[in-house]
């Protein structure tokens, strides 16, 4: 047997990037009540997802998962080739695999802030630097400051749209203008809210090789715990990406309610029409109170509370509607965001707010009425 | 509007460590028949994991996963701390993480031949140096050629124990005495066929806490399909491990029933008593044929075939039955490898090779009778 190699000293240590890596830590414990915090379908998933869910066998579920025959089929639904079409395991998945696929710890990573938490996390997390590009006020998309951000460094750019926790949303030939200026960086468009914006730079990728497009099905499609996402791009973008990625990173559960789900397109249309209309009214409600909020092009509506924002957060709990504190996001001091559910949940969020804005003497009783 | 910063001959290229990544693609496509190609279970899952599937709502699929409350209960039921396991998408999952965790790209892996494929690639993907340890004809642990290739640079040694696809195994202090040597080393111990072999490191990672230990609910459990895995080792370095990992990466249908997983234990003990009992007929039965295979301690037997290997393959699948020609594993010329079944599966097994091997006149006729 050789002697002992190293000196006694010597212990395992994380690379220098996981050391210093920030936490996120979701305040998912003890959801009980009306889910208006994770931006989450309200009512669930499409009654065809669970008829497949629950017609699952003991075999389906000893199977290791085979990803390519569903992936062709989702394809297909979005009208791409199966080339152009890599399912993941949530959208995170797919932010992760595009940070492993491009970044080396001399890159650069240009972030819009606030955006989605992870973005900074996977990209920090390969020893890449990031540089937060800060919006205005009312929360417009930074083209100039981003592009002048643009260095040779520069191999990943992450663009939530809508973007999330504000609703803004940053107009395609923007998004484009970028994907053109940084051909030598990967542009990540994020649809995760697609279905309640409906602007798209699908197929763009035709014209920008660089160009990424994620979709989700944890929003519209009510499966976030099934962890489903989508990334598409050019074929021989997205053969890169598939080389890193997990051969069974995508569960059979999920795998079989795909095609299920993709195929009920009325739930998912009827669902995001009426999330649309109750958004409109909301908006409305608040515009009504003088409570600051940026229009949103999303399932959500961000709002300006101000000083009280943990005390409505906890008063609106107490009334068994849980609704997210984003007063720690760049910008948003003070605000909160709200997902939005449907009409009857809408009259339940509506008479809660209009208590909580009450109580914290934040309208008049008068305006309150 | 800035002018175009780089020059038009700029293009995303993936890091050099991806463009050389070695391809995995498991032969998946048309598993039609008796499954015992993969090392799953052969009879699915317990009832009490399908009838916890049937009972999900469509607000448990639409809500984001939360793995704490479901690892806390795994933990127990493995007489562990909370903070001493991670739950993981699959096993995969835990590698990933693993390198993600240590290796940067002036580090090198240890990994010995042959073994599971997803070790060389997860750890050649961070751009790491891969050295391959190569076994002896009988496959028996290659402890001296392992410990001599120990440098200041080795970062991570992965031993999947039982060994896969050779079933052969590691002695407990063979293992610890390269946790011992190489303390800036993380050591992962893959007991993915645990069940099936009875030794665990379970705990050693008080006296050494370089050392990791994945087991999986794929292959026992019979839950290839839901993804699920665990990563256990030593509270602080297991916290550096989970500062990385994805917070949703496990899914919610996997979270909800591993507690009817774990809590049935009757069904995994059965099921590996009856697969142990099984792997002794069919090594008997190899033996009296006079067909070489290592003794396995795992729920699958390797054994030689010679040149006919894939004819040998290709007529147990015309008989409804999938096994998995291995003969391009480093040192597995020649050979097939077979999951094991309960008896009656073993029955029809048996009889399958019976014939084939008469029929490729790899036995004589009379030894077949």
């Amino acid at each position: 047997m050789p002697t002992r190699f190293a000196s006694g000293a010597a212990v395992l240590k994380p690379r220098t990037a996981v050391q210093t890596l920030p936490d996120y830590h979701p305040p998912l414990g003890g959801r009980i009540g009306l889910r208006c915090d994770f931006n989450e379908n309200t009512i669930g998933c499409s009654p065809r997802v669970l008829a497949k869910l629950r017609s699952l066998s003991p075999e389906d579920l000893a199977r290791y998962p085979e990803r390519e025959p569903v992936e062709g089929a989702v394809a297909e639904h979005f009208q791409l080739q199966p080339s152009e079409l890599l399912l993941t395991n949530g959208v995170d998945d797919a932010i992760h695999l595009l940070c492993e696929t491009f970044l080396e710890p001399d890159h650069q990573v240009l972030i819009p802030a606030p955006t989605f938490a992870m973005y900074e996390i996977f990209a920090a997390a390969t020893g890449a630097s990031v540089v937060s590009i800060s919006t205005d006020a009312e929360f417009s998309f930074p083209l100039e400051r981003l592009l002048l951000q643009l260095t040779a460094r520069t191999r990943l750019i992450a663009i939530a749209n809508p973007n999330n926790p504000t609703g803004a949303v940053a107009a395609p030939e923007e998004l484009l203008a970028i994907a053109e200026a940084a051909p030598h960086a990967a542009l990540l468009v994020d649809e995760a809210y697609y279905d309640f914006y409906g602007s798209t730079l699908f197929h763009a990728w035709n014209d920008y090789p660089n160009l990424f497009v994620a979709r989700t099905f944890s929003k519209a499609y009510g499966l976030a715990g099934l962890r489903a996402g989508i990334l598409t791009g050019a074929p021989e973008a997205l053969a890169s990406v598939r080389r890193v990625a997990s051969p069974y990173s995508v569960n059979s559960v999920a795998l079989a309610c795909l095609p299920e789900a993709v195929a009920d397109r009325f739930f998912v249309e009827n669902y995001a029409s009426e999330i649309c209309a109750q958004r409109e009214r909301l908006q409305m409600q608040l515009a009504t109170w003088g409570v600051r909020f940026w229009p949103s092009q999303a399932n959500f509506v961000l709002f300006e509370v101000g000083e009280k924002h943990a005390r409505f957060v906890d008063a609106m709990r107490a009334r068994g509607i849980l609704v997210r504190d984003r007063s720690r996001d760049p910008g948003c001091g003070g605000c909160v965001r709200v997902t939005l559910g449907l009409r009857p949940q809408t009259d339940l969020l509506l008479a809660a707010m209009t208590e909580v804005f009450a109580e914290l003497q934040l309208i008049s009783r008068e305006r309150a009425q």
